[in-house]
């Protein structure tokens, strides 16, 4: 933890990953120094918006860390940043990235993250992993993956954004895209190991979604989650190279019978499948060029603009939906698994059930709110 | 729709699909009548039970419909009816049977509900369809079709489910399969035409969820609904007879393939594909005694009870979360849209939007609650 307070700096050196800056000290310093004087370990608002502007990268790593604080005076510096920046966001193509373990999706970001770097490209890496701890577990934790792609300039890499629940690591993601954006990086990868919710999260924050998938045939595609092909607008083959290239040649021909399974899509666009190799660099020009075909595509037809306005509305709802629902199981907490116990062994039916619990939470909410307007 | 309210005695003929019994008078009887005499049309609650326990045609009518209805001292009626036969319920095999249109699913319906009858079984046939009205475009609302099966003493048919919401549809579906089960039916089909979220619903209620499918190959499978196959717990080709075994055969072989995708399930079943003709009557014994082996194995290792558990509960959760997504789209209706707008234009963050909204929520319940304090 120590460690973490002092890398404030390590960005200057090109061999590190940044991690946040503002680990939170051991004690707490508002409650020590209460009313003497008030620490603020931050820049403020205007710095750090002029920081992200400029493209500072110590000032974009705070303005992330900020964003990711649940602390409320935290949430009301991080609200102004953003709304300060949202004119300079969205200029970007946002990808998603995402894959069974073992495909080598490090491997492939760096191969590919080079590539567009060389191209011209600002690109900043993101992930969202929910379920690892920051610095144990986090998929861009190893520091000594991206290696490459982390001494270049051009290149931002962010390890997991941290929240307690789906909806935060969500918030999180999104908002972080967004200063990243106005700091000027055009081409996003947004990482996920798929655990779990992931990559519905991921999915429903980018403009493409690609699917890595190991040169194989059906065996591997059994350890898909069910539904991730349906989701993807692109899938990648990786490790294309040497022995493996006929049998990448085999699982494509089989991820394309599957494919075609699928009904045709709105928007007019067919999923490509691509063979890659991070060691030969075999498919990564293509890919670049695809991603721009597409993006070509779909702006022309409106389709891009119309998905990033559906999942902005998504993801107002997401939040609108989650706290309505923290805020009822909280609320019902003490009756919840007594009632859903009569459901279960199967002697109330379960709108019965939900009935008794929504007259709960009306009467608890009433009496909340009494309380409080008697106070 | 005076036709329908003389139709209570119609079941004593053979040769009519029954639709619900009590449509509402022009008038509202305890408008007009109040406080001279209390009008009612149905049997109390004590009837309807004992009714339903006795497997009385009429009676079970009238309690299906008595849960359809939304005013107030019905729910209440309806609620004593459903706590009553609860013991008695959960006693049978849970079908829903889904498909494209002009799969042939009156007809699958027809010749393997027959089938069931002839082995013994109590069937009774529902249907979900949450676009149709009653009486016109309901899929069993045809009178004509299903003719051998709805003369059949041991075969009950119930037209679409009615309701507003999907929710709504769900429930009163859920509350029918309780009823009808409790006046003995063992077998029931639950039909779905498939229209919006209405192969979840079914799927959520049933403990066989079956897709049929046409004799043809990749071409018809194009026309599925996205993530219609990975519900499936069997599927069967239809209408393979005469010129069309070859192409159920191929369409068979492909469906297998494409199953080979997905994950290997946790209950460790292995989804099949069958081939049957109503014509011929080929498969119809297969897949009868399939029906059987699958009851049997998922009930051996505890599955059947899991998923009827585990779907107990998400109707629970689903209800409230229904209630309370509509409460608060109810209450912050008038300024939701501006709201959505600044979203959509991107001049909010959606995460920014929501707390707005909620904002707004809670402060209208506040003045709501208070309102109803001082009246």
């Amino acid at each position: 933890m120590k460690d973490d307070l002092d890398q404030e700096k390590t960005d200057e050196s090109a061999l590190h990953v940044m991690d946040g800056v503002d680990a939170p000290p051991a004690l707490n310093p508002d409650l020590t120094f209460r009313s003497r004087v008030k620490i603020r370990r931050r820049p403020d608002a205007a710095a750090l918006i002029d920081g992200v502007r400029r493209g500072d990268r110590v000032l974009l790593s705070q303005a992330i860390t900020l964003i990711e604080s649940e602390r409320p005076e935290d949430r009301e510096t991080a609200a102004q940043v953003l709304e300060a920046v949202m004119p300079e966001a969205g200029r970007s193509l946002r990808i998603g990235i995402t894959g069974v373990p073992g495909v080598g999706k490090s491997t492939f970001i760096e191969s590919f993250g080079l590539h567009l770097v060389e191209g011209g490209h600002k690109l900043a890496v993101l992930a969202v992993d929910p379920s690892s701890e920051r610095s144990h577990g986090s998929i861009l934790g190893d520091k000594t993956r991206m290696e490459l792609l982390s001494r270049e300039r051009n290149a931002y890499i962010r390890p997991t954004a941290s929240g307690a629940t789906l909806g935060g690591v969500a918030r999180h993601t999104r908002e972080t895209i967004l200063l990243v954006e106005a700091a000027g990086f055009d081409r996003i990868l947004i990482e996920t190991v798929g655990v779990g919710q992931s990559e519905v999260i991921v999915h429903s924050m980018v403009d493409f979604f690609m699917l890595l998938s190991l040169p194989g045939a059906g065996d591997e595609l059994q350890g898909m989650k069910r539904g991730i092909m349906e989701m993807a607008d692109g899938i990648v083959i990786t490790k294309a190279d040497g022995d493996n290239i006929p049998r990448a040649k085999i699982a494509a021909a089989d991820l394309n019978r599957a494919l075609h399974l699928f009904p045709a899509r709105e928007d007019g666009w067919t999923v490509p499948v691509r063979l890659t190799s991070a060691m030969t660099g075999e498919g990564l020009v293509e890919l670049a060029s695809l991603l721009e075909g597409y993006t070509e595509q779909m702006t022309e037809k409106g389709f891009f603009a119309d998905r990033r306005r559906r999942q902005a509305l998504f993801w107002m709802q997401q939040a609108i939906d989650e706290h309505l629902k923290q805020d009822f199981e909280r609320t019902v907490a003490a009756r919840r698994e007594e009632i859903a116990g009569h459901v279960e062994s199967g002697a109330i039916n379960p709108f019965e059930a939900a009935e008794r619990l929504i007259e709960l939470y009306h009467e608890e909410l009433r009496s909340r709110i009494s309380n409080s307007d008697n106070a």
